[in-house]
């Protein structure tokens, strides 16, 4: 990659994440005038192609193109005229936009060709209790046309697979290869390529890409980088049909998601999925527990390794950039559960537990852990270790069967990196907040500094109703001291399925916890947001305000509420306060009259300002008000 | 006292908080039967009254009546038998309720009398100026007629003040005396009497008390106790009338605020303060520079010492319990923030700055220190020394200027301390997540431990429409490291003045964190609360979850939107799984085989555990699932 080639190829209004949806978002230019918007653009650069694998064909280059909102910004009024101010680039999850029945260009297609380490194969044949009991009951109800094919399999799609070892982001980075999807990221990151590759190399960092989900715009879970969110989406046996859960794909990636779950265990299990992952910009991943769980009509006792090995090369074959797997479950750390306030929480958990139990046998994701990093080297689906005895109140964090747990993630994470596969490790949980430090830090220490990615964690358990508010709190927090990627929690946790304004509500109050933890480790260009915001709000400049925050549409419908008319939007002071009053203006007054008079911080008020007082009472020493208290 | 006393008296409907509000609340009693409800009950105590001054007339004693929230709970299903569960008390803000036009009842009074240390007085005489600008435009429009008595004045209420030395809980503390306040203080907090009295006399915490605002019912700000939350509201130029001035009064408390500030700047500033406090069972705090800018039209070069100072006792008489006194803004601070993003965002700073260069001179507030003492001291009125300089940005935080003022602001307290001024200190503003811990350690240091009462801070300055949120992350946190009191933000922070629904969001929003701080910080029986919601869930115990909630309506409502039927609610699953399925049943099961085969935790498994697998399996392994991944 040459910085150099770097050009920007703006979309005026590219509808970012809007696919479907009608209320503006991210794309839409606000001033009719042009003065400043917020708009999608993609930076161009050229990445090598040929070696990514280092051993393909010879040195192709590709054009990435790495998306971005851009915000323009008005000028700021200065003594001597107006100063232009630097457009703010965002990170941009939206991707780019599609018809949901075409499906999103395979973007990363290209890439994964030229490396040529795989091949397609026929693949595995879909098989009607793939979607589920629903839809084998729903076959034996309606006759044999309800198990006809399913839609992208019959236009032909073909999975690929690797030929030979594996190839996985870790591989390519472990033979010290910037891979394409690598330097795309390092753009999207603001960082150099080789710091996306060494923290890849040493595990500290994960690229989930699927070599079979090429719909995928790379990104990077690793505590040196954005910290990252994750939607969890899906239908269950009470709700949701397969437009809806790409509908909330969709909007997901549109408010941030970084990666997106899809928990479905309703009907059309195996259609819903593949239907997310043909339109998903973002990694995909899964609980495959869940969907082999179907498949044994909701016995665990009936699971066996087989159905479990085929139900993941199923999802492997379908694109699923990384699966949930309960293999630290262990038969001994089961009973350390029985004297806990509320158990075991995690559905995966119980489900191993359950069968554990019943065949008093050990978990056979543990015993067959080498056979699954076989396969999923072969796709380059990356592990995420899940915590199936993570604690589901204040009153369990912390306990014996949690870390007994974590140790056993440890000692898989180096069996999967001996084969090559990307690992990521789950946490909690229902945390307070003086626990969670430990939490990271006992986390670093045993799973050798694998990605963290953890669930809130909710610091109090009494505000159902309001857990995206306790999590985000016990999330920024835990983000902080080093979690890569955040799994959001909705307002709806513990009561009901989250709808479409629950996802939003979630989302944004992760990003926020996101923000709050990149702020707060010093990420590189962070905190340049920030200031544009607060520079724009200290000048009045509310179009510029609103087109920075995180939800442009609530902000702007916020500041109407109160004062609605268009001159309210250039005016020099704000609906808390009325045109009299701003404590932002005697602000700009001092800095005003500190550098007419050369004054330096610190010494201004030795060097004469006495004189200078009439003066600056002359010039209007009016003062303006804020709402907040004092 | 004699906590031998203690007895209950409970009230089954009193629409705690209820004034005016037709929505339930917390008197609620939500199951028909009467097995499980959440209502509101006084424990009653003894207490001393003549002596609580140290030189009252004798032991007379009084009877206090401590507001709790308590909640009954249905059985917990034991296996030989149904199991009763303790009733859960919380802390209640909500006050007794009352006709707004009549006040509140004077609670205190006879503690206040028995002291015999206050004279009623003819107090100052109320002038149409009080009420601001409007006002007097308005009688200037309207005639003479519009300049009538006010309304609680008319009714013959007289101001109270000393008649000797200090009559401030702090003088009583430093006697050694355990005031009716303190007693009643204890029991709401479930501590000693005497560790109440002990951090009062140390400066610790503050126990907001004017002799004037005998309506409220004690409380205590301090770091030993759990973590206070401010609501603030008020009118302005723009917006509200004295109604709903009263009505977001009720509105807050009912919600959980321990203390309100009341910000009026626009007409009827006087009587909508008089109505306010007569109405309030929680301490009121006001910026009292606030109302003197209104007295001379808003320029703030024509305020005086002496108009400030007849400010001080009109509110003093009226009952304000703390007043926000931006005594730490200097003349020489004020340069340094020229260089800032966002200059000052204080409006009591920013006033204060622009006098201070409009005559060169020193802030009068800080000249003036110790006169202001000696007028609080009569009342009992307490010092919220204001962070004038506090940062209104990322780019600000714990920059030169906020820690200058910071270390005025410590002198300052030794100051009121030696007048037995009960004092506390405010503190940010804007601040990312590692710079908040710095905060509270200078100013435990700088400021002798007098308490902190931070607002936010915000952790972000990206989400306008959810400062809510982004101010609760770092108020949880600030809470955990020591901060006694927390103002709250509201979603319309930046942007407007808060309706009804945004002051609900912002104190659950800092209820929240308030809580997390108290759990953080081990506060004596905190978790209390959280175990029994997490018992309740993990027994599906639906309707004993709704009322342990902190927002019972809403969590209710949430659940009800998936599964309305009655019976959902007594069920054991819930709507994000469907009867088949659900992880919190598989814990059960472990429980009962643990239970059954005599299985200590840690040695399960090597105690034939295998013999006992079958078995398990033909009881029925069912496995039932939760809504998060995992």
């Amino acid at each position: 990659m040459t910085m150099s080639d770097v050009h920007v190829s703006g979309t005026p209004d590219p509808g970012a994440g809007g696919t479907g949806w009608r209320d503006g978002g991210s794309g839409r230019t606000n001033d009719p005038n042009g003065a400043h918007h917020r708009r999608k653009v993609y930076v161009e650069v050229r990445a090598d192609l040929g070696g990514a694998a280092g051993r393909g064909p010879g040195p192709d280059q590709a054009v990435l193109r790495v998306p971005f909102t851009e915000v323009t910004l008005a000028d700021s009024p200065g003594r001597g005229g107006p100063v232009p101010n630097d457009p703010i680039r965002l990170y941009d999850t939206s991707g780019p936009g599609s018809d949901p029945t075409q499906g999103l260009p395979p973007l990363r297609l290209p890439w994964i060709t030229a490396r040529g380490d795989v091949e397609t194969t026929e693949g595995r044949q879909a098989v009607l209790r793939d979607d589920g009991r629903a839809a084998v009951r729903r076959a034996a109800r309606d006759g044999a046309a309800a198990a006809g094919p399913l839609p992208f399999a019959a236009a032909g799609r073909r999975p690929r697979r690797a030929t030979g070892p594996a190839v996985t982001q870790l591989a390519y980075a472990r033979r010290g290869v910037v891979t394409p999807e690598m330097a795309f990221v390092a753009v999207r990151e603001g960082v150099p390529a080789e710091l996306v590759r060494d923290e890849i190399a040493a595990g500290r960092a994960i690229l989930p890409a699927n070599v079979n989900h090429p719909e995928s715009e790379p990104m990077v879970i690793g505590s040196r980088f954005l910290v990252k969110v994750n939607a969890n989406i899906g239908n269950s046996a009470v709700s949701s049909s397969v437009d809806e859960e790409v509908e909330k794909l969709t909007w997901a990636t549109r408010w941030g998601a970084d990666t997106v779950m899809d928990l479905s265990t309703g009907p059309d299990i195996h259609t819903t999925r593949e239907w997310i992952v043909r339109n998903s910009p973002v990694p995909i991943g899964t609980v495959p527990i869940y969907q082999a769980l179907e498949k044994v009509d909701g016995r665990p006792e009936e699971l066996t390794w087989e159905l479990f090995r085929d139900t993941l090369i199923e999802q492997a074959e379908q694109g699923v950039d990384y699966f949930t797997i309960h293999a630290g479950v262990l038969l001994r750390y089961v009973p350390l559960t029985a004297s806990r306030v509320t158990g075991i929480v995690s559905r995966g958990g119980s489900i191993m537990a359950a069968w554990c139990l019943a065949h008093h046998q050990e978990n056979f994701l543990y015993t067959h852990f080498e056979d699954m990093c076989q396969i999923m080297a072969a796709y380059d689906v990356a592990f995420s270790l899940g915590d199936g005895l993570r604690p589901g109140s204040i009153a369990d964090a912390n306990d014996q069967a949690q870390f007994a747990e974590l140790e056993t993630l440890g000692e898989l994470t180096e069996v999967a990196w001996r084969h090559d596969v990307q690992v990521m490790i789950e946490g909690p949980g229902h945390v307070p907040l003086h626990k969670i430090a430990e939490n990271v830090v006992l986390q670093k220490q045993v799973c050798h500094e694998a990605p963290f990615y953890t669930l809130g964690p909710l610091t109090v358990d009494v505000a159902p109703a309001y857990d995206h508010i306790t999590s985000a709190i016990g999330a920024a927090v835990i983000g902080m001291h080093g979690t890569a990627m955040l799994c959001y929690v909705t307002p709806k946790e513990h009561l009901g399925l989250p709808n479409r304004d629950d996802v939003k509500q979630g989302m944004i109050a992760y990003k926020i916890a996101a923000h709050a933890a990149d702020l707060a480790k010093g990420h590189p260009g962070a905190q340049a947001w920030d200031d544009a915001l607060s520079k724009a709000r200290f000048e009045f400049r509310w179009e510029d305000q609103f087109n920075l925050a995180m939800d442009p549409e609530t902000a702007r419908a916020y500041h109407d509420e109160t004062l609605p008319a268009e001159p309210a939007k250039t005016a020099h002071f704000c609906s808390m306060c009325g045109p009299k009053f701003c404590s932002m203006r005697i602000s700009q007054d001092v800095r005003d009259y500190a550098e007419d008079h050369g004054l330096d911080v610190g010494t201004a008020v030795t060097i004469g300002m006495k004189e200078k007082a009439a003066e600056f009472r002359e010039a209007g020493a009016e003062v303006y008000q804020e709402a907040s208290a004092g």
